[in-house]
């Protein structure tokens, strides 16, 4: 299960990988099940009917069409919905099995390659990845916006925000004790692989895991904001913030948990509509992203936990993202970890 | 979460690629925390204590060592613990923790290319993958016996069966009647995607999952034993047998689970030891292999549901397991169907 040394990957074959992973039912599955999700898309797109009436969208990687559906529900006068894997054979399906076809239209292809015989009102996407930014379709709804979109034009979402959280993770813990139980079980100590049990579970990966309410550590902190109207594509090469949390009580850290929110504009309601992706919310796919220190830090309330969080692509994949820490737990030193996505394409399997 | 279309690898790649994979902890904490596994060679160790006292003992792929260790503590003199990936660093640290340097030496390298100072008296190795021979390093043990177990030397375990059974996996029944649901759920009709949802789902992967008892349909048939004494690596380029099983009742038959037992000769005893898989058991880290039919075929009492199985190792990667089966369920005509473990080294990532 161990990660093999990561081979570069050209852009084709990274691309080839990246929408291939997407034509199989079980991603599609998972994210129609997620009802946090969908959902939140389809009251933000009913709440947003005002603006999609009459109107022209453009889905960007419309999966199975689903919330092209629902903008045609809310009055949409045609949706291109585009979508560049194969997928785009069941979407197409799909409209057609709700008599749609006249008011959707999907087409297969990167938004990056096709061409629509209009600007549209509103572009609509699900482009969030694991820790918000990993596979990087972002850049994408970006580019969509900028060559299609027109002045004053509606995206959903409009706003993405990144959190950071001191957390416990007690199955890391449990694992590394694991060791200490060996010699009562079989009466072989082993509690000389701590340490190497400790370099392998606390490693530099990106785990996608689900944090407890109970083993978040403090209150979560904002490092990052964009506004979808306005950020570039340059921007997102380095996605950056600084972040303060203060320890709830008397803990061992052993990780960070990033998290993100984004959020929808309700021109008439008074509050705008977030899907949370928070430990302290119902759980979503998108779970969370655990990086994980090298050794545990203990605390006491109060303590502070400092620091700088930089997101930025992986230098071997541009749809992989890195997160840099840059992290001080009240009066330890400052302390520095990289992580990244393990890619499993270059992985052995167990 | 898609298989790509498959690499044929190198054949060092292929071993690079499997013996760094147990160099990460979590397959030995794996491992070792299946106390049905640890547990029945312990017992089996400590029970051939008589065959083992005073005598020479090669370990093949011994991992953390624990096996050796065992051994030892059984009164062996000498064992030659070999295994080929840097986990072979924890096993020396763990020997030298026990402090038995004096009587295991832990080599690394894979046991083909080894030299021992002299030939062994028993050969104790846990060797068995997913479907008994996914991984194939049962070859490994069979070269290991032909050059270096002396005539009328132990092999433990001595004797491998393999079974199968019907099941229904409601699972996979879900997850296809899922796409019914969600007209429901969102006001959007996906029944149309129910065909595309089978042939993903029931596709032709060997899953490696947990079978409950009440899913299996049959009493299993056992196809196939080696006798680890005189199988040859010859005879592993195709284990195949027959195999009649009889429904216990009305149900739909959606796959095949197959599993395997793998038993100790116990010479004080009335009764062999043996280290099971079966769904009917406790659970173990191998799980069951499942093996999804195209499409589900309903049964009542006493239907019979007979065929053949053969297993192989496959074109890409001679470490990979293929199994194909035919397979005819009551007045049904005979069907066919080839399944292998996905080749997550060319996966790409969900």
């Amino acid at each position: 299960m161990s990660v093999v040394k990561k081979r570069k990957l050209d852009k084709t074959r990274q691309d080839r990988l990246y929408f291939d992973s997407y034509s199989d039912v079980t991603i599609h599955e998972e994210m129609l099940a997620d009802h946090v999700r969908t959902g939140t898309y389809r009251t933000a797109i009913m709440r947003n009917s005002e603006s999609i009436r009459g109107k022209v969208v453009l889905d960007v990687g419309a999966g199975t069409g689903v919330l092209s559906v629902f903008c045609v529900q809310a009055g949409a006068k045609k949706v291109y919905a585009v979508e560049a894997c194969s997928i785009a054979e069941q979407a197409a399906q799909i409209v057609r099995h709700n008599n749609m076809e006249d008011r959707i239209e999907v087409i297969r292809g990167t938004v990056e390659t096709v061409e629509l015989p209009e600007h549209v009102d509103v572009i609509v996407s699900e482009w969030m990845g694991y820790a918000l930014l990993h596979e990087s379709m972002l850049n994408s709804v970006l580019y969509a916006r900028d060559k299609w979109l027109k002045a004053g034009g509606l995206i959903l979402p409009s706003k993405a925000e990144l959190y950071i959280a001191p957390i416990i993770d007690p199955v890391a813990e449990d694992r590394l004790h694991f060791w200490y139980t060996v010699k009562d079980q079989y009466g072989v100590d082993m509690s000389c692989m701590y340490d190497f049990a400790r370099r392998c579970v606390m490693n530099s990966d990106i785990t996608v895991n689900s944090v407890t309410v109970e083993d978040v550590l403090s209150h979560p902190a904002r490092f990052a904001e964009l506004d979808l109207h306005s950020v570039t594509v340059d921007d997102l090469r380095s996605v950056q913030g600084h972040f303060r949390c203060e320890s709830f009580g008397s803990a061992a850290v052993n990780a960070f948990c990033v998290y993100f929110t984004v959020t929808f504009p309700c021109p008439d309601k008074p509050h705008s509509l977030v899907l949370s992706t928070s430990p302290f919310k119902p759980e979503t796919h998108w779970k969370q992203a655990v990086l994980y220190l090298d050794v545990s830090v203990d605390v006491v309330q109060d303590t502070p936990v400092t620091g700088t969080v930089r997101m930025y692509p992986s230098d071997e994949s541009a749809r992989h993202v890195c997160i840099h820490v840059d992290y001080t737990i009240g009066e330890e030193k400052k302390q520095s970890k990289t992580f990244s996505i393990p890619d499993w394409s270059a992985e052995a399997q167990p």
